[in-house]
Order: structure tokens, then C-alpha cells, then sequence
């Protein structure tokens, strides 16, 4: 039986789209198809083209397709949505939230009707509300669909410790749990600089400092650029979660999941700790919380159903 | 004695500026200083930090900093140039090469201040009169100063013949002289698939097609992005050039360099085949030209010399 | 559907199917199974572990299992067979070759009952004739059935040449034809360092002795080492094989292939130019010969008819 | 100033000594220079140039050579010893300290002649007296002169831990000081998977079972060898450990180090967590012990000093 390449089609050609797309390439993970609306086609497929003719010097073989027609997408691995809005000035959060989800419900049905055995990596903000729209148009069952915000904050808080501690990022780590930016909940007790807990590392102060700035990493990147939002950060953290699946790595990764009573929560998507495998989700991880990350929790829960409010 | 981390600063912060950065940065190749403008510190800063943020996930222990000091910049092992405008409608050729000249200057008189001992890779366009500029200004020797066209002409030419033979692009070659774009004098006798002359494999037609669509490469990414140009694959390019420096590679790579006396030229900057190393340019390879080829080339080298009227 | 892991089975662990298991697993490319014989399981459990503890260090995700229960490679996707006695003192090449046919044999029994739809590679030497009895007893499609030589051939005479001229092996290529080693037919005419063809780089009395040493390269190996023969480039140039197949590569290698014609030879496996990719053998590549590479092939051809001879 | 590639001699070719080279260059680390004594000239050398001869495959530009004239080793940035002789059947462990010991002191006698400004890694067994051999004869500082085991320790631990729990690699780690073997002081607590520490995730019982297995973990591989020891882990280790240093990554790794009175031993080579970059060592991490591991960490010392009695 002939081996043919995985496929994975990232929905958006944004910045972020645009960068996933290159960097799972790079990596020969897969052909990838990088979709966005008719408009945007010739766009589009410039990014794909450029990506492509660095392929020889940077000595991967993978296809990269541009176009805007859900056809390409057939038959896909995998699917990474980055489409939609970001808010604009005068914008209220809920005409933001009606929107992105009018484009994930587009978006979904034509992913389903050209790759039912898919599994889908949201990333449009907000992104709990989000996922949880896919997750319902789609019909697909959660284990193949689940978003992404827990990579990125905990990729901020590594960098800011490295930095803090003068060491190598390979050898911090942070955990999170909850939604994204000001309502992550961070585990500081789980977070180490070589297996060292921070908290006998680095002061408290300190250590709240750099917590505050993980909770606005986004918004820092946003001010500093003044026109547009992060990017290389959120496509390596949608490209781990992708690299997870296709090779069916089981990474320990925060994931935005559907709950069915976990942590006391149902019917709702929020960031907790899982194993990412080649079924997509293959278990969530239960811990004991102290009272005060309940609390953190519920209010991290509570905002997202308020988002989710907006969309019934 | 301690061992240090080598050191790259990227003159210019755009797209192609910025994509250099990371991807030096994620092979670990240096540290990397991002610069521009004053008005531009804030979106470097931002860049920077984006992709500092991406390397606990990616893996690489490796400072991104932006900046518009160049004190930052002291002590680069090598500095990459990409500053300088693009044309604007109206705006005449001359002006263009003038007011790129100028910011080569500038940016040549920051830049060996404070890396006396750098190597310097430029791609700013017209890159064959930039590059000489940068020399001029530099006062460094030749083997210090050179320019990027070749690596990223063959890239596409590359691409394009292995999607005609439907092969891996890591098995095809191909090679170009002179001048970037319009002015490529490609050799596709020395031109291969897994080492068989591609004109043994491809019907002349589509061969000569394929030359003809690498000479506009640049010009079908422009067209189909609609606004702005290539990215992807100059950086790349560069990445590769810079890489076979720091490392001391001695790769075979078209390169722009001072002749003086080579293929008959002096005085100019021009593309030929070169040896890349530790010393930046380690030789010229001189090759018997078809008389043929020899036109070609000298049409290269006098759109070079036009240019460089403007300079003078 | 669950996305797994490739499976590939490496049959014989000594030195060049151990190193060929670990070259696989730390690419991530499979999980991967490494077989010997009974009395040899457990020296093989012992290198099997020993890899895979190097895993969390080398950071690469794949199972390496040892053993010697056939029943432990099921649903290989790939198997590459290097199992086999090298000649002893005072043994014949008719008793070597009657060995290892009958070594052959049984393995490719086990490998077709478990994986009637593996791609299977063959190593063992002579290989020309073992990759013969291997496609003959397993009753496999052509396509399926390949062996090595020539990946190994050109990469020893790339290194040579890399040497001689000071320049990176990434720019060097080789050609060959035919057999392995004394049987090799090098097309120098199709060898280059960065395109150039090397018979304008090198003299002639230096390229005819480097082709001489390249094709004594696996003895010289043995005449150092005293005591084995060469493990690290034939693992590599296997590996080689195996991820073009698995990543659908379409690499042009040069491939031991079973010929139907082409290059006016029947019901034999030789050396030729060949596409290697998801299906296995993709296509075979002609080439005009001169007379003299046709003499050469021939005698090539001859000395693997002789060694069939003992088969029958 | 020219750009040179870094060096690294690794004294000792056996098949760790091997390895190690082979994964160094492999990495492009720096050119590699394999020595044995003038007896194992030849092998060293063969195994340097099937190593070499892997480089065009693999695409790695790196020297490769083997030779028993130390000059060859001449200003090397790491020496990486792995000669020595493993206990025979009815020698004494003093016997085999003595022999080692005086090896180590030749060794070092010689790496010292050619490259007084070297870091030296040790990995010869009984490894905290070796070292403690080779810092004593170097007369270099102590950040130059360090030792492995507690990388390789923990990289067994962290692929028992991988097993048990079925995830991957990449997401778990564990912790160790003290001696080698069985002298090892695991320090469960700080050991984790995905943040999360083992003692919630694994039975006591089960995690008691994995670090006995770590403790026993060289002797596992012997037993199932049946000849010969371990390489690949402990290559991959000393490899992990020099591109620490290499590439000034600032590492926290565990490290046998010389202590001046840090966790209340002085004068001795121990295992203690450290922060390795390019000066080598560039920190000890002094922890607060439990009494437990207070006793273990006494009973590691005092077996170190056992050992190095018979060095007086």
C-alpha cells in the first residue's frame, strides 16, 4: 500500500495562518493547504508560493497549496483554524464574539464536508467560546476538536523565566489551566526551572510580576507592534499540538477541551491539562485544586459562558 | 576561555528582516539583534519578543533583541542588511537606487562602527549596486562584502523543475550568473535532477519556461500578494549564507562579489560562483562561458554599471 | 480515525542494523523493531533499550523494541533486511552466497506472513543477488522489493571528493550504475561540486583514484577496522531509503531494482538510476550510456548473473 | 576575523567514545577528533572515516578524524574522556580504580599539553574519582573540569517514567544527586510529567520499582548484552552536556562538580544539580535537602571517598 503524506489545512492566511503553514512544512509533518475567502486568493497563494521556493534552501519536501476553495482541503489530517476577526476600536466584545462565530460556523461546515475524519485546532479568539461553536457545528465527538491558549501562555511565562534566571528555555516550564489572557489561572506550583519549583527560585514579587505580564503577553505584543497582533509565538504553539497528533506523540499539553464534569464543569470548553495523541485527545488529567485555583477556576469558567451567552 | 555565542545583527526589521531573525535564531546559529528606524523601535521590539516567545516551544536557546541602537549591534560576527524601500508607483528607477544608496551609507557607517570585524551580507535592491556601496563605505576588504541573489534565484528555478518532474527538491540544482531577475544569466547545463542535465529531462519549451518564470519570480509574488513582496525564500536565502560562514561550510553558492579581473569584469559587483566559508567569500570559481553565456553576462554587468552611474 | 505511528522492522542487529534502528527512531521517522535470532535476543532487548533510554536526551518520541519474535514486526511498513554472514577465512564466495540466500529465505518467510504489504529493503551482501532471492521468495510486486548500494557508494565517493576540494559534502554529488563495490560503474560525467562537473575541477589521475578508492571504500573500512566492516554510512544511506518512502519523498537514488528491459537487461536486479517514494521503487530513470559505461554495465551486470548462478 | 569551526576530542574510541563523535558531528558541532592508543590507531581511524563517509548522507559538515597522536587534539574547545578499562571477571574494584586512575592521569597529561584552555567532561567509571583524578592532574580551575552521570541516570529514570505512564519523553523528568549507580540519590519529588510530580501519577510502589530499575540501569543493559555495557545513553548524554557548553546554552543539568563546601561536602567530586554553559560550570544550585536525603547524599559521599582513598 502506497505511504502517502499526512494533510493539514489551516483555515486563515493571516499572519499566524501564514507562519503555521510554514513552519509545519518545514518540518515535513505534512502537505499543507492554506485557505482564506475568495478575496484573499491570490494572497494567499503568494504566501504559499514564497514558502515553497524556500523549500529547496531550507531542505524540506512538502507541498504548500494557497487557494480558496474547500475542495484542497479534502480528505485532511488535520485542520487549524486561525480565521476571523480581531476586535476593532469602537467594536463592542459581543459584535466581536457574533461575528468570529459566524465565520467558525462557515468555516466548519465546509472543513466537515470535505474532511469528516479531520480533527480540529481552534485559534480564534475568543477561543473557548470558539472551539465550543466548532464543536457543535461540526458534530464531530471531542476528542477531534480542541483549541489552543495554554501552549502560548505557558511559552510567555518559560521566556520571561529564562530571562529572569539566566537560563536555558528548555529547562523551564509553566502550567496553566483555564481560559486565555486575563482569565488564565497559572499553577506556579507546577512550574520549574529544572525540575526546581520557581517559588523557591524566584522572589514572590517577582514571580507575580512575571505571571501579571504572562496574563497580558498578548496585549504587550499588541502595543509594541501598534498595528496587528503576535504571531510566531501562536503558530509554534498550533504546530506543537498538530506535531503532537500526527505522530502520535501523547505530549502532556494545556488544552482547551470539552468538559463533561471534570473539574466540576460540563458543557463547556476550557484550558486544562491533557495527553495529545493520535486520536487528537486522548485523556484529560484530573488534579486536586487548593481552594483559591477553584475560585480562579470558576471565574475563568464563568467568563467563558458569558461569551458563550452571546452566541445562543 | 569561555565560549561565547556568535552574533547576527539584521539591519531592518520588515518581513524579510524579521523572518532572517527567526530563522537564525531557531537553528541556533547566533545571537540576533533586530534593527531599524527609530520610529520603528516599537514594532521590532514587538517582533523580537514574539519570536523570543516561540523558543520554548520550538527548542532553541537563542536572544532575539530589536532595537534601533546600534550599540546593540556591537561585536556582530556577521551583519545581514536588508533595509531600504521598495519602488513606489511614480517613482523613477534612479530614485530609488539614490535613496537606497543613501540609507546603505548610513547604515554602513553604524554598522562598522561598532563590528569593525564583521562580515556583511546584503540583499537590498538593486542589490549588485548596494552591495558595492556597502563595500565602498565600508572600507572592508572584499571577502567581507558580499551580496544575495543567486541562492535565492536558484531556489525558485529549483522548485519550479521539481514540481515539472514531480521530485524531491532536495535532489534538483541550479545555477545561475550576473545579475538578480531580469538580468539572471541562468546555466542550465549546469543544471540537474539527481544529477541528470535537465535538458536531457525536460523538453526545451518548458524548460525555457521555466527560466523565464524564475526571472520574474520576484514579480509573481508582488503580483499575487497584491501589496508588498517575497519574504519567505529571501530570507532563507540569506539563512543559508549566513550559515555556511558561522559555520564554515565551504559551500558552493552564486554570490555577489567584487570582481577584478574575474570573467573578465573589475570594479563591479557582480554574480558568480563562489566558495562561502568562514572568511565570508573563500574563492571565485572561474568557469568556461558558451559565447552565448558571455553576452548574457555582459548585458548583466552593463545593467550593473547603469545602475551604478546613479551612484557616482 | 487515530493517526499512528509508521512501523519499520530492521532484521539483524549488529552494528549496521542497530545503527540503522537508532538513525530512524531519532528522526522520529517510525517506531521501530529490530530482530535477530533467538540466541541473540537478548544482546538485541539490550541495544533496543539502551537507544531508547537515549531518547528523553536526544528528544525524539519512537519505540525501539528488540526481539526475536517475527510476530513483534507485524504491519511493518517498511522492513530492511541487513542479516547475513560476512565471509570468513577459508570460506568461498559460492558458500557465502548460499548462506546468505538460504539467511534470505527464511527471513523474508517471517517478514511476508506478518507484513504482506511492507516495502522491504535489502542490504545484505552480495546484494544484487540476495535482493533477488528476497523478491523471488516473497512474492512481492517489484516496487516493494529494493536494495542498497549505490546511496552508499556515492556518498563515500562525495566524501572523497569533498576532501580533494575543500568544499562542503552538501555540494558534491556522485553517480554510479551497476554493482557494488569492484562492479561499480561511476558516471564521473554526472558527478559535480556545486553543479560544475567535476572533471573540470579535479585532475584526471586524482578522480580515476578516487573513484578506485570508492570502489574498495567498504574494504578499506575493513582493513582499518581489523576486525568488521563499515556501519555508519551503510546504516545512514538506509535510512536514506527508508525515509524516502515514508515521507513520499520522490528522492532520485540510485536504487538495486529489478530490471525488465531497461537498460537492455531482464530478470535481474542492478544498480540503476531510479525515483523512490511512497510506493517504493516510483520509477526507473534511462540514460544514454556511452560504450565504455555500457561495457562497464555489462560486466556488472555479468558478475550478478554469476553469483544467481549459484542460487539455482 | 575568519569564522572556525569549534573542536572537540573525545579520548577513548570504544563504542561510548564513538558514538559520542559520531553524534557530535553529526549536530555540526564542531570537527571531531577521535584517540585511542597506537595500538587502536587503525580501528580509530576506520571508524572516524565510516563516521565521515556518513556526512554527505546525513548532511552534516564536520571533520571526523581518528588518530592516537595527541597533537592532533591541539586546541580543543571540550576533551571528552571515555577511555578506561571496564572490570574484568576477578579483578578488584581497586585494581580497576588504580588502572583507570593512572590512565586518566596520562590522559590528562597530554590534553593538557595541547589544549591548556579546554573543558574537560569525564565519563570513565568509577566517574566521581576520575574526575576528581583528572581536575587534580589538569591543575585547570573546577568549571573546567566536570563529570557525567546523573544525566544519563536521569534519562534512563525519565524513560521507565515515559513507559509506565504511556506519554512522551518530551514531558517527562527527573532528578538525581549524589554518585553513580547505585550510589544515586533520586530526588522523586522533583521529578514530573507534564509539571505534574510522579508521586500523584504513579502508585508508590510502581515509582519505587523505576527508581530501583534506574539505580540498576547500567547493569541491566551489561545483562542483556552479555558483552559489553551501555553507549548510546551515555553518548547522548556527554553530547547534551558539551553543546551545553558549545553553544553557552546555560543548561540546568545534573553534574558530578568539585564542592567547596556546597551542600556540606568539600574536596570532593560529587553529582549536584548545575547550571552548565560556555565557561562549563557555571553554577552550582544548592537545594534544601530532606533528612532522608541528607543520610543518602552522606552515604553517596562516603563511597566517593572510599574510591578515592585508593587514589592516595
Amino acid at each position: 500500500m502506497a505511504i502517502k503524506r499526512k494533510k493539514v489545512s489551516v483555515i486563515g492566511s493571516g499572519f499566524t495562518g501564514a507562519t503555521t503553514a510554514f513552519l509545519l512544512a518545514q518540518k515535513e509533518l505534512a502537505d499543507v493547504v492554506l485557505v482564506d475567502i475568495p478575496q484573499m486568493e491570490n494572497p494567499t497563494k503568494g504566501k504559499a508560493l514564497d514558502m515553497l521556493e524556500a523549500s529547496p534552501v531550507q531542505g524540506f519536501d512538502a507541498n504548500i497549496t494557497g487557494t480558496s476553495n474547500y475542495e484542497d482541503t479534502a480528505n485532511s489530517d488535520i485542520v487549524v483554524i486561525t480565521a476571523g476577526i480581531a476586535r476593532k476600536p469602537g467594536m463592542s466584545r459581543d459584535d466581536l464574539v457574533s461575528t468570529n462565530a459566524g465565520i467558525m460556523k462557515s468555516v466548519t461546515q465546509e472543513v466537515v464536508k470535505y474532511s469528516p475524519e479531520c480533527t480540529i485546532i481552534v485559534l480564534t479568539n475568543p477561543v473557548d467560546a470558539m472551539t465550543y461553536t466548532v464543536f457543535k457545528e461540526s458534530g464531530f465527538p471531542k476528542h477531534r476538536v480542541i483549541g489552543q491558549s495554554g501552549v502560548l501562555d505557558t511559552a510567555r511565562f518559560r521566556t520571561f523565566v529564562a530571562q529572569e534566571l539566566n537560563l536555558s528555555v528548555k529547562d523551564v516550564t509553566g502550567f496553566v489551566l483555564g481560559g486565555h489572557g486575563d482569565d488564565m489561572v497559572p499553577l506556579v506550583r507546577y512550574s520549574y526551572a529544572g525540575g526546581i519549583p520557581l517559588e523557591t527560585l524566584i522572589p514572590k514579587d517577582r514571580l507575580d510580576a512575571i505571571v501579571e505580564r504572562t496574563r497580558k503577553g498578548g496585549g504587550e505584543i499588541v502595543n509594541l507592534l501598534g498595528n496587528g497582533s503576535a504571531y510566531y509565538a501562536p503558530a509554534a504553539s498550533l504546530v506543537e499540538m498538530t506535531e503532537a497528533i500526527l505522530k502520535d506523540q501523547r505530549r502532556v499539553l494545556p488544552t482547551i477541551v470539552y468538559l463533561e464534569g471534570e473539574y466540576g464543569f460540563s458543557g463547556i470548553y476550557l484550558g486544562v491539562p491533557t495527553v495529545i495523541g493520535g486520536n487528537g485527545l486522548e485523556r484529560i488529567i484530573e488534579l486536586e485544586l487548593t481552594e483559591d485555583e477553584k475560585v480562579a477556576l470558576q471565574k475563568s469558567a464563568d467568563s467563558v459562558k458569558n461569551v458563550m451567552k452571546v452566541l445562543s
